[in-house]
């Protein structure tokens, strides 16, 4: 559970990204997995502003993460979760109620709830556009509904399923962005819940890693 | 497969929508599924403007649609689709790169393709307000943008993953929904994909039974 550039599993990164997005990337998905699970991983970094041509056969849209492990290759962080998380039935289990559950609410976070909060996201990077000032409230209230429902949804309990697994990776980093965006109203059980998940040791290390590349870069261009 | 009131699988749909949304609710796609698989199931239709507060227990947001297997629910259509592909390998392979690449290729239908058309569609239904005459540039930009990357990774083939998946049951019924807007451009080759997967007699059969169920309904306001 810490970077090794011997790892057979290789997670794609951004090899820098401005301040504001650092410790957002979505790399930070798939480290926390592994180090849910106790599975060390390599590094590949590419840089973000002029993301190179072959790397669009890997990740049809140019994004991070991407995934390799020994010669099988994934995209997509919901996959990757999913990938990662079969390797660990504490993160996914095996099957029954628990695994269909698991794998709702990852789907829930990544087509349910991202969508909208990714779009109030856009929305405060253009609040200076007559278009942005116009939408927020209507985008506000939607969002906000639908953070209720998941109030709901999650009730009194810990993790979206019960047990900590994939789906709370994917859920507690898209709220957390959401609440970075300070432009929503969040039911203070989400807000506890975001506050659980990343109290928990292995998101510390995932985070810390991230920031760590993006500080190796900086040295590197620092000396060049 | 056809709709068998003893089925061991229920797909929940509406009763009834609006003439502009027939064809294109969720439900079409566990629908389309079971078409391909070869598999039986029964329909639990609830009101779309009612909707029944039990309902929210099985699917938080009160959305369409849910399936039932014996005692196994889920929610969200990709984890259905994920499901229903496991039961058949046709449409999901067990294992290897091509399963993974499925797994990849259905995550991008509904986190990097949908969230933008439905943006679309929204738009399309605001288009008189301020906001979105303003917004619609720069939105169709983006989109565009991104279904050009698409159409690159599909290049030569017929289906994403070469073979036809549940990838491609999300991909073209997303597809669809952003041609129907009326406000995209789309690569010819992704209009020929899509119109490739819709040809499929497991699709014609889907969407008129999604249809028929609508048209009891309003045979059965018409008796009352």
């Amino acid at each position: 559970m810490s970077v090794l550039p011997t790892a057979p599993i290789e997670i794609t990164a951004f090899d820098w990204v401005p301040d504001f997005a650092r410790g957002f990337v979505r790399d930070l998905r798939p480290r926390w997995a592994c180090e849910e699970a106790g599975l060390d991983y390599r590094e590949r970094l590419i840089p973000v502003l002029e993301r190179p041509g072959w790397y669009y056969s890997e990740q049809p849209f140019g994004q991070v993460p991407a995934l390799k492990d020994g010669d099988l290759r994934l995209f997509e962080s919901g996959a990757i979760l999913l990938y990662l998380g079969e390797k660990d039935d504490r993160l996914l289990p095996k099957a029954g109620q628990t695994r269909a559950d698991t794998v709702c609410w990852l789907f829930a976070a990544l087509s349910s709830i991202e969508p909208y909060t990714l779009e109030v996201l856009l929305l405060k990077f253009s609040i200076e556009e007559e278009w942005a000032k116009l939408r927020r409230p209507s985008l506000a209230a939607f969002v906000e509904s639908r953070l209720e429902r998941l109030a709901d949804a999650l009730g009194g309990k810990d993790y979206l399923t019960g047990r900590f697994s994939v789906a709370d990776i994917a859920m507690a980093t898209v709220l957390r962005e959401a609440q970075h965006t300070g432009l929503l109203s969040m039911p203070s059980s989400l807000c506890d819940y975001v506050e659980r998940c990343l109290a928990r040791p292995a998101f510390t290390r995932a985070l810390a890693a991230q920031l760590a590349a993006f500080g190796r870069t900086e040295k590197e261009r620092g000396k060049s």
